[in-house]
């Protein structure tokens, strides 16, 4: 699908107050910026205010120049609301590495979506501390590399993978089933850039083999949680969770199998979500303007 | 729950055009409202804008002079705009009538809910063809009117029924499943103000008896569908549905129970939305702006 | 729905071993059981079977007669095998005494199934440590009983509670979210004859606000779970599950509200599946055999 | 998952009447088979039973010898009883013919679920009308024929698919998104061995463009049936349904992309419980032993 070049997102967080909106849309209308969907939430508590503004820049108008002007006004008035913002063209797909061990099925639904052009990412690369799924990665076009990891090289292979980060300009790190647990040096340097999926609707099961968890403790449903990464282990804000309907007959194997499903619809959509820019973090939680 | 009085719902739809977000937030700005929640659609095929805004009025502003003012801005911008339009305190119940025939569910579920404060509305009365639930309403201090129909008798029924619409002061009929077909011109008249629900997942089974039509297709899932009425059967703009699975061991005395709980989910959602100020009608089908 | 009593359900439980469904059958077939229905699930673990079996007498049989010998013959089988049984006419409606607290939508939700027939069940009293319900229950035409709850008064009121049980015959008490803790002596006396709901996706979120906690979690589902009781808090053989999307617009008001159609749903399952003799007992599971 | 070869499923249906459990499980204690999993249902309307056992045959055994003895008895007994009836090793793949047309979401999904082993099938050869999937089917192994389909060539087309299915002795022919109706002669000679999905919830949306249908009537829910293909379009027993929730903001190209995973999902669903041995025809509907 290509996206025709005249379609933005504008998002903006800040300290909730009067006018904003009415500012923002103000700046809009100035540049000729005509809004087809825009969502804006109150977080009460935090006294913060989310929003998302879909828009189309006239066809008629000089777009690169009128968006350019937008920008810096956008910049000003974000400066003075001490705000964080973002604007970007729709079509414009961002970058992603794919970090993965043994379990290959949410790297493989993620390189399908993103070949389909249902996911508006592009994968730069595949990162692993196993060599299984080098053949298909590469047969998709994307260079594969294999990092493994022990309790000592830890910190090299984390330095590694930064590198690589770096080197291919990447927006967003996705853990699919990456069993390896990062350094809380790491975690802070990918605060709101890394996305994990743990098999299990967090907070019940943390850890390790959450399905021979809830197998032990004789759970009806199972379930995964995409959430963003940080330095607590699956502590991290979450992003979308989905569960699944089980019974006695599921020997742990069998949630595992069970489990798929869910793991790969929780992360794709928090991948999409998190591309079409429409999650903001909230302290510990985050808000989804879908 | 008693919601203090200086919360607003403010809906407004019309032909698409830039600077209406930013002429209502102005308005807005101006008579000190202050904005919690915004959701603004463009519908593009037909070229047509929703918006619902939830906003409070600073509790040190002599708030209806306030409001009075903002609503005849408001009234003046709309005929502008030949925009369609509303403003309502958040805590002000609407009044409603709920019609039945022999099934009770829905209206039991209407009762309750009501009762808990869960949904924002007053059951003003109670219409039924049939006598059964007079003791239940009445036990909850509501008017009971039994009102028989048959087809010689359906013009005067349904006049009756216009006679207490008018006579309760009533915004919405709820038909909760109340299995007489409405006429033509009836239908009419509450256009936009009836909501019905019907038990199938609709396209699927119109008219009578559609859990026995579902049971001899042999489906998997059974269904509901809350729509808002119009002139002709079972073809009115959906508001919500859902399903429940089901399999071969349901007789269709087994689908009739298990819909049940759909039904009542269904038609609740509905009814809250409704009140809410979530749901615009637009051409055959709605926008609900959750 | 009268039901005929020519029905009834065989459940048995033992210790797996070849031939135990053969001479059961065997034994159906000599009294004229004619089988509708049968299920059969091996425990691998634990080497345990399950077997429920939905069986007609033949009309023309001296039903009575042929059900005390059927009786008698499958005791002596069980007796051989150390087998757990039961057999029951399908259209005996069970005893159950409710409980609950303030929160009264699991109460109405199962006065109003147990008047429709929806659950075979007998609601034989209600006890309550607060006076709220009454009027409700009574207007039923069940007896209400009040017994308040201090630190002190712990042990007489659950003394009167079991007199209650004792007195009224009761089969299974039902714990709608009724807010107290059993003491581990009332819950021993208990053990698979109560039913609680506890209002989170258990193991997350046990004690006291789960949807508080899980506001402050920050998920984007919460859920319900059905379980029975034992001596340890919310710890007891999970029945059955539920899950409700949520969303970041959810202050813990909005989930409690949104919670109560998962709860209501997940206890009234509980207790139906619990008196179709479909619920088993395997260590700290259950296995539902639908 | 390698499986070990002492397992086995057996199904049985024939008319309903007393004693069948009995002489079958009869027939499986003489030949050392020790039941794990038994369900029997009867259809009490056409008076059929229905019934798949999961058993084991005691390690010590000369298994084949036993398996074949018991293959000859359960012959013997199913002829008396007009009975169909099956016997398989749990552990034995069966082949599959794919057909697919332009998308390839569901042929991609089955062939992902075929290596990693948790659809216990073995994909023979995949066939299109259009050669846009060839790669990727040869990539993993498979044979890919071409047959493009045109109003002339349709017969000559069907002829050479029949063709594949005989030469690769293939046991069941997978509709995945294939685009091309069959003719009603190839239809009988598929009954019972082919399975489509269909995307909508039938019977809403038969025939072309469901999404956009769905579309026009505004529902709130898309959908997705497997089915049992017969010689009326869209008209065979339905194995599953899946539906997922969408709202106004969905074009017809938006419903597309969210109804791929519930068609990927509802497909191979259905093609495992097929190849479980779990799904049975009874007249116009299924029925599922799951």
């Amino acid at each position: 699908m290509t996206e025709p070049n005249n379609k933005y997102v504008l998002t903006l967080t800040c300290a909730e107050r009067p006018g904003i909106v009415h500012a923002v849309t103000g700046l809009l209308l100035k540049h000729h910026g005509d809004i087809r969907e825009l969502k804006q939430h109150d977080d009460q508590r935090s006294g913060t205010l989310f929003m998302r503004i879909e828009f189309e820049v006239a066809e008629s108008k000089e777009i690169a120049a009128e968006v350019a002007e937008l920008e810096a006004s956008l910049g000003q008035l974000a400066e003075e609301h001490e705000a964080t913002w973002g604007l970007r063209p729709t079509g414009q797909k961002k970058r992603v590495v794919v970090m993965v061990s043994k379990f290959g099925h949410c790297l493989h639904d993620l390189l399908f979506r993103a070949r389909m052009g249902e996911l508006p990412v592009e994968i730069a690369a595949v990162v692993s501390n196993h060599p299984d799924h080098r053949q298909q990665v590469e047969w998709n076009g994307i260079p594969f590399f294999h990092i493994p990891v022990t309790a000592e090289t830890k910190p090299e292979a984390e330095s590694k993978l930064m590198d690589l980060v770096e080197r291919f300009e990447v927006d967003l790190v996705v853990l699919a089933r990456y069993m390896q647990v990062l350094s809380d040096d790491l975690s802070r340097k990918l605060t709101g850039r890394a996305i994990n999926i743990h098999h299990s609707f967090l907070p019940s099961f943390k850890g390790a083999k959450p399905y021979h968890q809830a197998f032990e403790r004789g759970v009806k449903t199972v379930g995964a949680t995409a959430h963003y990464v940080n330095s607590e282990l699956d502590e991290g804000p979450i992003i979308t969770q989905r569960v699944q309907e089980v019974d006695h007959s599921f020997e742990p194997e069998h949630l595992v199998a069970a489990g798929r499903d869910t793991e790969c619809k929780a992360l794709s959509d928090a991948v999409r979500w998190h591309y079409e820019d429409r999650v903001f973090l909230s302290a510990s939680r985050t808000v989804v303007l879908r």
